[in-house]
C-alpha cells in the first residue's frame, strides 16, 4: 500500500458490487481530496461477466478468473461480496493469506465462523473490515468499536431488519394481515422470494452476534440468541397493542446486567408507541445503545439497498487505506461468552398475553388465579364486548415485569382450563429505559 | 507513544475534566482490554488543586504547574479543556509544539481559529481530535470523516444546542412563555447563569463551523453563516405552528445545493411535527445528515453534560492511542469556501408569517397583494375569529417555497400598510426531505 494510492479488487459483482464501482469511480475526486489517497478499482471478479450492470467501469478490469486478483500482490484491499457462508469463507481465507486486507458485507460468515476469519487475520496481519454486515449504511460498527470506545456498553435495542420492520410497518399502517403485507413487501423489493431468514429472525440474530461481540468483546453465536420471528404475528395483537399504547418491531437486545450477565434476544417486541424507535418505519434501521458514560445514544438509517450497503463497504476500504485497520478486530475477542450468558428464564420482562376464551361466569376469576398462581402481577387488561359464533372472546393482559419462566408455566396452565380455547399469544413487552445519565 | 501504553496529561479540571478522569481511572481495565493498550493519567493541571472533584485521583498527578505538562516528553496526548479562546489557544499551540497530540472540546476555539491550529498540527504532525466539540457524546464528527467518507454530503440538519432544545420543548410542553422556560432551564442546570451564547445560536453556530468544514472540507467561518437565535421566539407562534402541524426547532443548517453552492443559517425553524427531528426533546440533541450514496442517517444523544462529553474526549484519546490520528485532521481543508457560499437572499424556503392586523374589511386583501406583488404563493392560512381590545387579530400565512429576497421586501410592504399593527414575526419552515436513495 503506497502512501497516497490503493488498489482495489472486488469478487462479486452484483447489487452491492456495482455501488461499490459506482462509489470507487464516481467519488473517487472527493475521495481523494478528502483523504490525500486515490482508490483504484484495480480488478472486478465475477463468474458472470456479461450482463450489463448499472456503472460503467474501466475496459479490462472485469474477469471470471478469481487468481487474478489473489495472485496480484499489488492489490491491497479485497472486497467479498459473493455471500454465503462455504465459498465465501475459502475465498476471505485466500484473500488474508495472500496479504490482503478484507472488506465484507456478509454478516452470515462472520456470524457463522468469524472466530476462524479472525484469528486468520490476526495471523496474517491483515484486518477484516465488516462495516456493511450491520445495518447497512449506518456506521454503527464504527460507532461501537471508536465513538463509544470509552464506554461500558451496557444495553442495545436495533431494528436491524428492514424486511420485518417494512412488513410490520405496513400491518399496523394498512391493517393487512401478515400474508398480505409480506406479499407486498415482496412486490416492492422489500422481501426476498424465500423470505425465511429474514422474517424468522435469524437475519436479526447474525446481526446481533455481531454488534454484541464488539460491545461486549467476547465470541457470540447465534445458538446463544433466543430467536423468535415475526412469522405468526396476528394483525388482531397490533390492533391490541396499539390500543393500549404499543407498537409491534421485531427488535434485536442485547442487555448486560449489573452482575454482567448478558441477555441476548431477537424477538417481536411491544414498544411505547411514542418511543423513537417506534417511530422508524418501513425498511428503515435504527439501533439504540446505552453507555455508562454517554448514556443513551441512537443511530437511524437504510439497512439496505445498493447504494446505502455500497457507503459502508467504501467507508471500510477508506479507512483501511488511510491505515485504520489495526483496531478494527482487536475489539473482537475471542473468548467465550458461554459463562456470561443468562438463562432465557431469568429474563425479568412485562409481558402482553391474548387468550381467548368463553364468555361465561368465572373464566376470568380462573385467569387471574392462575396469574396469582405464578406470582404474575397483572398491569392492564383489555377485553371488547360482543364475541364469536362460538361464544368466545379475546382477553388480553399486560403484566409487571415477571420472570420468563413463570410466564412459561402460566401459558401451559392457561391451556388446560376448559375455557380457554386456542394457544395463547405472548409477547413481549420492551420498555427501554431513559438513561440513568445525571446531565 | 510505546505500543500498549500511552500517557496523558489533562488541562481544566472541571466538569468535563473530572469526566474524563473518572472514565481513564474507572473504564481502564475493560479499555485496555478492548484496545490492548494501557491508558495511564499521568498530569492533571488546573489553577484550583483543593477545591474537591467527584473523583479520586492517584495521589501526586495534580498540580498548578502548566510546564510540569509541557515539559514532560512522556506525555503523547494533552487535554485541552480550560475553554475560551485566547489562553486556550495559546496552550493548544504549546501543547502540539512539545510534541504531543491534542484533544480537545472547546468548539468556540476551533470555529475561530481551526485554520491556525490545523495548520501548526500540520507542522507539528500532530493531530488535533475534536469529536466533544459537537454534540456532546455522539460519535458524530467520526461518523462524518469516518463513517460517511464514501459520500457527498448535501445536506445537515442538526439540533446541537441542548439549551435552546430544552427552552423550546418547555414551551411547547408547558405553554410557558420563554422567560419563564429561561428561568426553569437555569434552575435545572440546562442554561448558564449568563445564556447568551447559546440562546442567541452563536453555539450552534460554533458547531455548524466545524461539522461543515468536515463535511465540505472546506474552511468554514461564523462570518459564513447566518445565525437567528431563540430569544424572541413567542409562545404564540410555538402555539399556531402546533396547530397548523410544525414543531419549533433551533436548527443548525448546511445544504449543498446540485450547482455546489453552499448554505448556511442557524435559526429558528417550524419543522414538521411528525418528523424524527421534532421528537427530540429536552436538551438532547440530534443530527441529520444525508449523503448521496447512504441517503439520510440520523444520531441522537445527549449533547451536553459531564459524562457523555467525557465519553467523546476519551473516544479521541483512544483514537490517537491506536494510530489513528493522521485521517482527524486531513479532510480539513484550509481552502475558503467563500465563493461557494451562497447569499441569503437566493435561500429558497417555505415561511410562516404572523401579522397583527386590524379586523376591519378588505384587511386581508391587501395582505394577499403585497404576497402576489411579491410573487408569493400562500399555502396556509389561520385567522381565529375574535379580537382584542386594539381590534387587532393575529393573521398568519404559510408561503409555497419562495425567495428570502422576496419574503424581505413582503416584510417592509407590510408595516407599510395602516391595518398591520406590530412588526410582523417571520419564521422559515424546512421541509426535511426524504432522502432520494432507491432501495
Amino acid at each position: 500500500m503506497s502512501d497516497n494510492k490503493v488498489k482495489i479488487g472486488l469478487v462479486g459483482f452484483g447489487t452491492v458490487g456495482s455501488g461499490v464501482a459506482k462509489i470507487l469511480l464516481e467519488n473517487a475526486d472527493s475521495i481523494e481530496q478528502r483523504t490525500g489517497i486515490a482508490m483504484e478499482l484495480a480488478r472486478i471478479v465475477d463468474l458472470d461477466i456479461t450482463t450489463p450492470r448499472p456503472v460503467e467501469i474501466p475496459a479490462g478490469i472485469l474477469t471470471d478468473d478469481l487468481d487474478a486478483l489473489l495472485n496480484d500482490d499489488s492489490i491491497d484491499i479485497a472486497v467479498e461480496l459473493v455471500g454465503g457462508t462455504t465459498f465465501a469463507k475459502d475465498l476471505q481465507i485466500k484473500m488474508l493469506k495472500s496479504g490482503k486486507h478484507v472488506v465484507t458485507a456478509n454478516k452470515a460468515l462472520l456470524a457463522m465462523h468469524g472466530k476462524e476469519l479472525y484469528a486468520q487475520a490476526n495471523k496474517s496481519d491483515r484486518c477484516i473490515a465488516f462495516e456493511a454486515s450491520c445495518a447497512g449504511g449506518i456506521p454503527i460498527v464504527s460507532a461501537i468499536r471508536a465513538g463509544l470506545a470509552a464506554n461500558n456498553i451496557n444495553r442495545i435495542y436495533g431494528i436491524v431488519n428492514g424486511t420485518c420492520n417494512y412488513i410490520l410497518s405496513s400491518m399496523a399502517g394498512n391493517d393487512d394481515d401478515f400474508a398480505t403485507a409480506l406479499s407486498q413487501a415482496q412486490k416492492k423489493g422489500y422481501a426476498e422470494a424465500d423470505p425465511t431468514l429474514d422474517i424468522n429472525g435469524g437475519d436479526s440474530a447474525h446481526k446481533l452476534v455481531i454488534l454484541s461481540a464488539l460491545a461486549f468483546g467476547c465470541d457470540v453465536a447465534t445458538d446463544d440468541i433466543l430467536i423468535e420471528g415475526i412469522e405468526n404475528v396476528s394483525i388482531d395483537d397490533i390492533r391490541y397493542g396499539k390500543e393500549m399504547g404499543y407498537t409491534l418491531k421485531l427488535l434485536a437486545i442485547a442487555e448486560k446486567n449489573e452482575a454482567g450477565k448478558i441477555s441476548l434476544r431477537v424477538h417481536p417486541a411491544f414498544i411505547c408507541s411514542k418511543s423513537a424507535l417506534a417511530q422508524v418505519s418501513g425498511a428503515f434501521n435504527a439501533i439504540s445503545i446505552f453507555g455508562d458514560a454517554v448514556g443513551e445514544t441512537m443511530y437511524y438509517g437504510r439497512g439496505a439497498g445498493m447504494m446505502p450497503t455500497a457507503s459502508a463497504v467504501v467507508a471500510d476500504i477508506i479507512e483501511i487505506a488511510m491505515g485504520n485497520s489495526q483496531p478494527l478486530f482487536n475489539c473482537l475477542k475471542t473468548e467465550p461468552v458461554a459463562s456470561a450468558l443468562d438463562s432465557i428464564d431469568n429474563l425479568v420482562s412485562r409481558f402482553y398475553i391474548r387468550l381467548m376464551v368463553t364468555d361465561a361466569p368465572g373464566t376470568f376469576a380462573k385467569i387471574a388465579k392462575v396469574l396469582q398462581e405464578h406470582n404474575i402481577s397483572i398491569s392492564g387488561i383489555l377485553q371488547h364486548e360482543g364475541h364469536d359464533v362460538n361464544n368466545t372472546v379475546p382477553a388480553i393482559v399486560t403484566t409487571h415485569p415477571s420472570r420468563q419462566k413463570n410466564i412459561t408455566d402460566a401459558l401451559s396452565d392457561f391451556v388446560k382450563l376448559d375455557s380457554v380455547g386456542a394457544e395463547p399469544v405472548c409477547i413481549r413487552i420492551v420498555d427501554i429505559p431513559e438513561d440513568d445519565i445525571d446531565d
